[in-house]
């Protein structure tokens, strides 16, 4: 237990964060490709699955569709103490699905410690979707749908800002009769900008198929583009390649 | 006081539940048309601005573009005691926006217990979106994001189902460089069908531009189709002129 009591260093972390929206071949081979380099020669995960229903489902089409980027899937339901096999874990992946749900579980079984500190002193962390949403200060800025209600909101922390998962800018649209309808809800620009009037955390909107890789200190983007929002200022885009943190480093 | 302590009788209950997206000229005289046969004489309702941060503005917007029925909108924000000006109101209109921001605001200024005994005494009330969202059992099939903790999912359970607003099914587009490009966040009926894993309540998706009008224990349909989900059973698709319940009387 003593090695993971680690302080707060955000250079000491290392994360691989994506967005969703991982199902085209080009986004699996990307993300794929990101796991190998990123994981180097560890060949098992513990995986978090509480983010869905069945598990055991979850686990095998993870490895069916090839989003396991050629690595064991540990289940983490399967094992009698989940505090001790994340700590005995060598890399942890926290897959998607409904965020409250997923958060409610981390905290029924007392689990944020454990990751938190875990990550911390190194502990490699891939979060997909939900997975990417608890990385973050809070679950504030999820898409998902109040199923259940967690016992706060405050999440991993493992990232100075919070990341909104699936990001689009402008209206969505939906198909009827073979014609694109307007649909005239709040855009997620609306729902980010509403956020603010409440909360001052930046917040990064992740288009699909993007990963946020960090390493180092150092947050850099792969395979799609991300939008920064701060409080009060114009939101800036920024490309992949590129880092989208800190802010006073973007143009 | 005494006359608001109404035991529960769906009966008693006057409501007319927007699903939102009324900005289109028909729809918004749809809204108008029912407004005025729903609150007879009635000119002047209490309103409840608080899923938006600018009240006034809230209140002066809805009349500028039409959508205050031709009624007087006295705002309940300006108000010294709110509790009592639902005890004095002759009918309450409760307005869209954040359902995380409006419940928070409801459970802040002790107006849950107010509204809930009005309206099963008789009160008149109109809900849109957000507004619709707080009648339901909990707000639980809400699309807002969590920018608050409400101190509980519990709403006002003026109806004995959820409804989903700004309800569409299939797959969400998003335009892109002048081409519609599909989105692979969850569709909403992949949110409800985990809402019914872990909640047994029926849901009613109700389209855009769609108003849910109960009477008398009726639950008539205006404007739009809607969708009744029920745990466990295939979905059915309502007309409207149709009634949406009791669940019996669906074909």
């Amino acid at each position: 237990m003593e090695r993971r009591r680690a302080a707060l260093d955000w250079a000491a972390m290392r994360l691989l964060l994506g967005s969703g929206g991982f199902g085209t071949p080009d986004r699996a081979s990307l993300l794929s490709e990101q796991m190998q380099s990123f994981f180097g020669p560890i060949d098992k995960l513990l995986f978090v699955p509480y983010a869905l229903k069945d598990h055991d489902a979850y686990v095998e089409g993870l490895t069916a569709r090839g989003l396991h980027g050629g690595l064991c899937l540990d289940g983490i339901h399967r094992r009698a103490d989940p505090v001790k096999a994340v700590e005995e874990a060598e890399g942890i992946y926290i897959g998607g699905g409904n965020t409250f749900r997923l958060l409610d579980a981390l905290y029924e079984l007392n689990l944020l410690d454990a990751i938190r500190d875990g990550v911390r002193s190194g502990l490699p962390y891939l979060g997909i979707s939900a997975g990417t949403n608890v990385a973050c200060p809070t679950m504030m800025t999820t898409n998902d749908m109040p199923i259940v209600r967690p016992p706060s909101f405050e999440a991993l922390g493992l990232i100075p800002f919070q990341i909104n998962v699936h990001y689009f800018s402008g209206r969505t649209y939906v198909e009827a009769g073979g014609t694109f309808q307007e649909h005239f809800g709040e855009t997620r620009d609306d729902r980010i900008a509403e956020f603010h009037e409440v909360n001052g955390t930046p917040v990064i909107g992740l288009w699909e198929g993007g990963i946020l890789r960090v390493e180092g200190g150092q947050y850099s983007l792969r395979g799609a583009p991300a939008r920064l929002f701060r409080r009060g200022q114009p939101a800036v885009d920024i490309q992949p390649g590129k880092p989208v943190w800190p802010p006073k480093d973007i143009p």
